[in-house]
């Protein structure tokens, strides 16, 4: 079976491509389809994830892969969380989201910058299965943006362990900790057998 | 004795000569003092508001009063909280706070729309003693502003069991029921006592 990818971002779907690349040939994007975006109203990562997988399982009735994902900052009390991608509010534009976020804490000292990259993955099946997993990093915020790579919240953020940002890191190191990584590896045993055959 | 408030925000000094009318003419502005300005590194009203009386304290000799107070919003974990004045980024555009909090919160719907207004005041005495009160008051979120009194996040938050903003409320209706009002009452009997005799 074919596993539609629910994900307008093309940096997500290339970081999914390359966690799940034993399927790589049995991952569709949802962007394939003439897919309407459903309103993304939950107030936990796995809700979001949830309500996009289902959107896109209904919609091209194929086993369908979502993620949400997103910083929380313990001295916002887990915020931005669900809101990451339109902390600024205007959704995507990852600069002014950093930059907001940096402003905010700007009085904030050290010992209180910690902050985790998190990630719910939802997978839902035409049968109705759904599985939801987390991964989840630890880390801290930079004072300033650092590095190239990556996306979103990247440049801001370092993972505890490490001294460079997650955007300071090649794909293939930041992919090896990240926090998407670490969920999508946990379906991988699902997602291996729904595609044998393909 | 004389107390100082310590506040560079009219409309927080204007609340507190209001609600602390007994003893109004005990009070004495921080700005009548070449004070600076603490850094407020506080992850918590309590403690930022101990900060600002401590030191007003310290600069005037006299006994101190400070307000820490913000918005709390369920839905971000009790964000904005004590980054509330700065919540776009730049300290005290109440506009841009308010708009920003209403833009992040777009697709929210009115079921978790829940947030609270808080308000911690500490005391601080030349002698050493220090109190710290609460007040909180219990609301929701609109979609957009209403209502032209007040100041902060009022023309956003309708309490519960009301209809009307903060902003379309009278002064002497918001003082009332507001948080501020809610912490200085608690503190009027031992403002009353130090005033005696001024």
């Amino acid at each position: 079976m074919k596993i539609v990818v629910a994900t307008g971002n093309a940096h997500k779907l290339s970081e999914v491509r390359a966690i799940l690349s034993p399927v790589a040939d049995s991952i569709v994007p949802l962007s394939d389809f003439d897919a309407p975006e459903p309103v993304e109203d939950g107030i936990t990562f796995a809700e979001n994830a949830l309500i996009k997988a289902r959107s896109a399982c209904e919609i091209t009735g194929l086993a369908a892969l979502a993620d949400d994902s997103g910083i929380t900052v313990d001295v916002l009390g887990g915020a931005p969380g669900v809101f990451s991608a339109r902390w600024s509010g205007h959704h995507g534009d990852d600069a002014a989201n950093r930059n907001l976020l940096l402003a905010q804490l700007s009085d904030v000292p050290d010992r209180h910058r910690q902050a985790a990259f998190v990630s719910a993955i939802a997978l839902v099946l035409p049968d109705g299965g759904e599985t939801v997993v987390e991964g989840r990093v630890e880390g801290m915020l930079t004072r300033e943006a650092r590095g190239s790579g990556g996306f979103g919240y990247d440049p801001i953020f370092i993972p505890t362990g490490h001294e460079q940002t997650t955007a300071e890191m090649t794909a293939e190191e930041k992919n090896a900790l990240s926090h998407r990584g670490i969920a999508l590896r946990k379906l991988l045993p699902i997602v291996t057998e729904l595609t044998l055959g393909d």
